[in-house]
């Protein structure tokens, strides 16, 4: 019997949307879970080197995020890159970085974190996502 | 034969996506599917008492709220508290508040309304999710 | 064997979210998989007439719109109206707007594109949305 997967398109690049991706995978990981992370439009900026250590909360929230990430780390919650780790030990995390959108906001492929997969259009993540169980657009 | 399941992640805090929430929920209500509804991050927000009567539209739309709320009734849609109340009688959606949420912004049990089922992890979410027909992050 | 199926409820009117909503639908064009999109809340907005053109970056970003079509363009990726003209020859894209929505925003049927196939409510959705393979909410 093949592995339950999990497929989530990240669209979104702000630190309050990243968590639940990171969570969500990690948590997966932990039940045997493949989580299967597709990076879009704004999410791609958070695979470029730096941006999961830049992320921000959305819009005027910004100035909150030094605040915020007090708040995550006195809760005992990893911080994004740890998490990221958490999720590559375990080993059943994929990440993905979007042609398209590496295309329109001109990214190169040294300019990405190493821990990048691969990179693919739609057509090829949608046809992971058929497969999934869980489907989501964070 | 089991009852059909959607279970909802919210994320969002705002108005205009906790109609979503309660609309589908509701309207699964009278299908005979089951909602379940996990609210972490901005959405633990709602489940503060007062919480859904309080959400605004997002960033500077929040000034139009008083007028969106005028065209919701007039279009003869519920307010948010009886869509959770329809819910509550229909009697098949579950709410959960995310206990890490509740770690990280310093919520109390007692500060929630007590339309809450219980307070649950991602872990025990996703499995819940894994399981179901529809999984939506809103 | 029935052709597999993507249930999109399509809440947001801005261009960023606009794009993977028609990029996923015209990929599951090709590979024969049917797109069932919903429009409803700020989604209603890119079925009025000249909505699709004008649909903007959300918040203060709006007014980098220009900007982000130029990129759009010189990456090769059609515009959102190319897109649906696309989606709408290959034959499994559905349109749907949402009846709610329209009597909240007052909007009437002759202001739609003539591309909607139907007006319906969350429950008509909610019943092809538990019979899809892939679920998301954008």
């Amino acid at each position: 019997m093949s592995a339950r997967k999990m497929a989530i398109i990240v669209h979104s690049g702000t630190m309050d949307k990243l968590y639940p991706v990171l969570m969500l995978a990690s948590a997966g990981g932990a039940m045997d879970v493949e989580a299967h992370l597709f990076f879009t439009f704004w999410g791609l900026n958070a695979l470029k080197k730096g941006g999961l250590e830049g992320a921000k909360l959305p819009g005027m929230m910004s100035l909150g995020t030094g605040m915020m990430k007090g708040r995550v780390r006195d809760a005992g919650v990893p911080s994004l890159p740890e998490l990221l780790r958490m999720c590559r030990e375990m080993g059943n995390t994929k990440i993905y970085a979007c042609s398209t959108t590496m295309k329109m906001m001109n990214v190169k492929e040294e300019e990405l974190i190493p821990e990048v997969d691969d990179i693919v259009g739609a057509a090829v993540f949608l046809d992971i996502a058929l497969d999934a169980d869980v489907q989501l657009f964070i």
